[in-house]
Formats: C-alpha cells, structure tokens, sequence
C-alpha cells in the first residue's frame, strides 16, 4: 500500500515517469490531508465556549472524519489501480474479431471503474466538508487558519477527482451508465452548494481572506463553492 | 523529519490534538504533492510534438519543479518547528520586568520566524506555477488532467500559506518588519497574477472544467488568481 511507504516515497512515486499514481491518487490524499487537519481541530481540549455539547459534537465530527480520511487514503491505491487496469486492458490482443469484442468489454469495464474512484472521493470529501460546519462553529477559534486550510485543502480535491472524472467520463459508450454517474456527482455537488462559502461565512473564516486580500491590495475572494 | 515517516504516520500526526503539524506543515506538504504531479507529466516520454525542445524544456521544468518539491518537504517540518518556537517563547517565565522584557522579544522573534516559513512556501509554490507553464505547454496532452490537478494543488497551497501568514502577521510588533513581509508577498503575488488562469487557457485545461460544468448542468469556473 502506497500510504504505508514514508512520505518521500510516496512524493516520489507521483513524480517518477510512471503514470500512477496520478492526478486521481493526489485527489484522494490531498482530501486525506484536509480530513486531517480539521480532525486535529476537532481534538483539542479547548472548545469555543466550553460547553459540554459542543464537545459531544466535535467528537462526532472528529469519528466521522477520521472514517472518511481513512477511505480517502484507501482511495489513493484504489485510483492507481484502476488505471493500471485501463492500461492493461487496451493493451490486449486485438486480432480476431472475438479478441477485439472481448478488448473492448475490458476498456469499458476499466474506465467504468475508473470513472467511479473519483466519484467515491467526491463522496467521501463532501462527508468531511459536511462535518467542518461543526468544527468551525464549535471549536477553538485560535485554530481558525486551520480550518481555512483543511477546508480549501478539501475542496480543491473536490475539484482535482472531478478532472478525474471528466478524463474518463467521455469515453464510455453506455449512456446510462454516464448518465448515472453524472447524477451521482449532480447530487454531491447540490449537497455540497455553497457550502464553503458558508462555513467561512459562519465562522468569521472570511476575516482571513479579506485582512490579507486588504494587506496585500488586491481584490480577490475566496473560491465561492466546492464545485 | 516528518516525511521519512509512513504517510499514515504524517497524516495521523495531522490528525492528533498536537497543535503540530498544522495548516501551515498542511500548504507545503499539498505545494510538495501538486509540484511532484507536475515533475510526473515532465518525466513522460512523449511530448506534445515530439520536438527536441521540447524535450529539452520538460527536463528543465521537471529539474525546478523537484527542486520546489524538496523545498517544500523542508517546510513542512520547518513550519512545525516554527510554531513550537512560538509556544515555547509564551511559556516563558514573567515574573520581574526582566524576564517580561525577554519573554517579549523571545514571542516577537518566534512569530517573525513563523511568519516567514509560510512566505517561503509561497515564494517554492509560485517557482513550481512557473514552471507549470512549460509542462502544460509542452507536456504530453493525455496528461492533461494531471497537469491540472497539480496547478490546482499548487494554488490551494499557496492560498494556504497565506492563511498562516495572516495568523501569525497582526501579532508583529515592528511596522518595518510587517512592510517587509508585506511586500515580499505582494512581489510573489505580482509574479503569480493570473499565472492559473492563463496556464489553462493556453492548454486547453479550461476545457476540463467547462465540459464538468455543462455535464452538471452548473455555471462554476476555475479559481482565478493564484492567491
């Protein structure tokens, strides 16, 4: 398992020649990092204001986002390998029109898989930005550039396993198949609308961008949604 | 260090109520995985064209953008470090005027170091967009999507970084010292401005977010700026 390699290994592997682990593989651990980092905020002693419910409910966050780190780095391997797996299938024997029939079954069926890690990822990113709500709302405000970070860091993986999906998406010849796929993302991504925006909102995040963005003269925002 | 240990020992000290590893260990190790995607597509053997320059042009990005990514794998114990520093100089004793007077130069000292590690993440992460601009231009087109993963992963660090900068930069005492970072950042930020945009517009990356965005039937863009 990649994850269990030392981390310049696993720097290592993305940036040899070889194509996996790639850009799928880097969704998964980036959305591993961020799960992390707002896990680790989620654990420290002091909470907003003290109140025992608001430790009941980070510790409940901070279960739910632990499960949904550890899918995520499942999903670094699982991600390399569907793609050694499309691979391997266009590099069949294609010679006899059975050859030929049974070469094309196998690449559908890989970039089926393919298709589906990066959504899995998806999912399991918006399960952690669905439980940053409670950790910006309820725990220790002097961590707030840690949440900003844990956030951002998750929605940019988002995006990353949806240039994933869209790799892949565009070669498969089912169309309910795609169709089901691109309903399975248009679902994540309503449960994920806006919510970004309102957790920085919420939990005075917002300050951080705009004392910088007012620092540094400029007039940007941050990215408004997770999609 | 942090990154000879096994990724799942990184994440879970992310993950552990130790305040570090933190968002600001979080920026580099994401700047170090975003630079290695793109030193990956660098090291592909087919280019665009096939051309000898080209050639020629990837290994040098590929050269700079390792060079990046073992800086950044520097500052993700060097930011740890940084911090600890902090916590130390507030632990300090402050009993008589004397040692009030240390302990307060001591945290000065401390947060000057802390607010600079973060800047150095930056400045490694705009080197690695630099050089995202000959990878995209020259790279192997059906790593398309890693390209775009990594400039993403690139950008969320750096905006990250920029969170840590924020929190540790209104503690400076020293106008002096706030001007110089200050303008140390708005420098990078100069040579950053619109680098992402523009990087996927040249390549035809942008088709990667509009073909999603039609598919999810949603109007989002990519993130703008780099910062």
């Amino acid at each position: 398992m990649l994850a269990e390699q030392p981390l310049t290994a696993v720097l290592d592997a993305f940036a040899s020649s070889d194509p996996t682990p790639g850009g799928g593989s880097a969704a998964a651990l980036t959305g591993a990092l961020g799960a992390s980092l707002l896990a680790m905020v989620a654990a420290l002693p002091r909470t907003k204001t003290g109140a025992p419910e608001e430790r009941h409910a980070l510790d409940a966050a901070r279960g739910a986002l632990l499960r949904a780190r550890d899918e995520l780095v499942g999903l670094i391997d699982r991600d390399a390998a569907a793609y050694d797996l499309v691979v391997a299938a266009y590099r069949k024997s294609k010679t006899t029109d059975e050859e030929k029939a049974a070469r094309a079954a196998a690449i559908q069926d890989a970039l089926r898989v393919a298709t589906d890690v990066p959504v899995e990822t998806v999912r399991a990113c918006a399960t952690a930005i669905d439980q940053a709500r409670a950790v910006a709302q309820h725990g220790n405000p002097s961590a707030r550039s840690d949440v900003a970070v844990g956030i951002q860091t998750l929605m940019v993986a988002v995006q990353s396993a949806m240039f994933n999906v869209e790799a892949n998406i565009g070669s498969l010849k089912d169309p309910a198949i795609v169709e089901q796929i691109t309903e399975n993302l248009r679902a994540l991504q309503r449960t994920m609308q806006g919510a970004g925006e309102t957790i920085f909102k919420d939990a005075n995040l917002i300050e951080l961008y705009t004392n910088m963005a007012k620092r540094l003269g400029s007039t940007h925002g941050p990215r408004s949604n997770a999609s």
